[in-house]
């Protein structure tokens, strides 16, 4: 909006017609963005979509995001015993759903934290040597990543960078795990049930619905029959991934760069934002993603903040690229 | 107390001393029992000890327990990042505390459902060929078993029939485990911590200090340099097992055979009573377990209740059993 007063006030008149729509529900699910979009296909119609919801790489790194990991959102539920059983009274004869699903899980990747399910890697799209050399080469801090994690050491697919690994890899990652006694002190129970939630990041051209039967084929077949498994897809979401070279995006780099004064640089994203894969399907339009955020800026936190450096630069850099675009 | 009365009220008096301790505090961790008995040492010296807290075997079965297993609780706590991380962001390059934790508990035991801690059967008493076959022909009912279970299968050491894995075998069983995201729907971390609750069950000889030490030992052996583990003792018990060869059970199986007109059993059970081991190894007496609940009448529970059959029978046993123990 402000890009928009700018270039009004520098030049008497927009360049071009921009249609603007603001979401102020995705802290609650945004639960009515996707039926006001179906509802007002015809008005929303343009030649490209540009959303401001991603991060710079760092700071002082203007930074337009290509790629997106897609998101599949599963839960099982594992049921041993009819009822929880006295450990002391049954311990030793009876199937531990706990032990069963922890075994079930160390199935899920091979020695070199590859995801074991077969079939998992069939569809993901080769990314050129190129590419994998420009996302290596940015200026990314493996320094700063290992201190924001704090862990005592990283982990992650053999053969990968890091940064090919938040970004170009799918993953299986376990979410929440839960059952049996979880107070304080001793109970000497062996639950009936537990439970975990796990998910899948996806890349193109892994399609989720393909996935998700891929996940519980495997796991339904590792599972011994002395248990009973509920499995449920609560959420499925596809990959995205823009063709960067396409005009528009150099014109945005253009802009960027004059916006900011510094290099601008081409990155993709680890997280998902559903919204661009459902845009880009329904409208097929260039999506170009500018966000002037930085990932330490407490996004959907208390205290959440912009620096002023980036809030200037980005209002200049869309203001310029909305000129560039015009021409 | 009842079994006092009926036999003042048969014979005139009673044969010989009774000291009753009744402890009315189990359900809230016997605080003060261990206490009282210390100070009260002195008087509450005897020649031998009755408890009252053990099952019979089944219904219409009268039982006298003459081992118990002893029982570790441990409680594990990993952590991997130093706050919980998006696993979008994150996904595919850190330590996930959850996945590490499957893969340990996946490695307590071997494929025969042994468990696969080191040293951990190094000392278990040889249980003779003559009381496994004893205790396998008992008039157990697998198939009760089975029902009460509920679970698709059973599940246990190779080599050892139920009831012996039950009563003579050692465990190890998970009985708690949380961490990450537990509640509705999808949140999409990676947490910094998870915890597991555990305990392994104990046969004579084995040495409840020992035990803890070699199971933290392989524990800590077992998990990767990139997580932290804090590993806590939240109790040891010993087992315990009577000479049951002793006259003082040939009696005690000759009152309950009267009192009950059918052939009674010796039993083990799986659970521990950390009291009689106390208290045995407080006064050196023999310690004789009747009990005369079943195991399906919800002790500790809402609508607990005693088969009257068993309560009277029960009354006239214990009676009969002092006056044998007088003469």
């Amino acid at each position: 909006m402000k890009a928009l007063e700018a270039l009004k006030n520098t030049t008497g008149k927009l360049p071009l017609n921009v249609k603007v729509m603001i979401e102020g529900e995705e802290e609650v699910g945004s639960v009515s963005l996707w039926d006001f979009v179906q509802k007002n296909r015809e008005r929303l119609k343009a030649n490209a979509l540009v959303v401001s919801d991603t991060s710079m790489l760092a700071k002082g790194v203007p930074s337009i995001t290509y790629g997106l990991r897609g998101l599949n959102y599963y839960q099982i539920e594992l049921t041993g015993p009819a009822q929880d059983l006295h450990s002391g009274v049954f311990g030793g004869a009876v199937p531990n759903p706990i032990t069963i699903l922890a075994e079930l899980i160390a199935r899920l990747h091979n020695k070199d934290f590859r995801v074991a399910v077969p079939g998992f890697y069939d569809d993901v799209a080769t990314v050129s040597r190129r590419e994998r050399a420009a996302l290596n080469s940015l200026p990314w801090k493996e320094k700063d990543f290992r201190k924001t994690v704090g862990a005592p050491g990283l982990f992650g697919e053999k053969g990968f960078s890091i940064v090919e690994r938040l970004w170009i890899r799918p993953t299986l990652e376990l979410n929440g795990i839960w059952g049996g006694y979880m107070g304080e002190g001793a109970k000497t129970v062996i639950p009936s049930k537990v439970w975990a939630k796990l998910s899948t990041r996806l890349v193109p051209n892994q399609d989720p619905a393909k996935i998700a039967k891929l996940v519980e084929k495997h796991i339904r077949k590792l599972l011994p029959k002395e248990v009973t498994c509920k499995f449920e897809v609560l959420s499925t979401g596809k990959p995205w991934v823009a063709p960067y070279s396409h005009p528009i995006f150099q014109k945005a780099i253009h802009a960027l760069e004059n916006g900011f004064g510094r290099k601008a640089v081409f990155i993709r994203e680890g997280g998902s934002i559903p919204f661009v894969t459902q845009m880009h399907d329904t409208f097929k339009v260039p999506c170009v993603l500018l966000g002037f955020g930085l990932p330490d800026e407490n996004a959907h936190a208390p205290d959440e903040h912009i620096e002023l450096e980036n809030y200037f630069g980005g209002i200049k850099s869309v203001a310029l690229f909305y000129n560039e675009l015009a021409s």
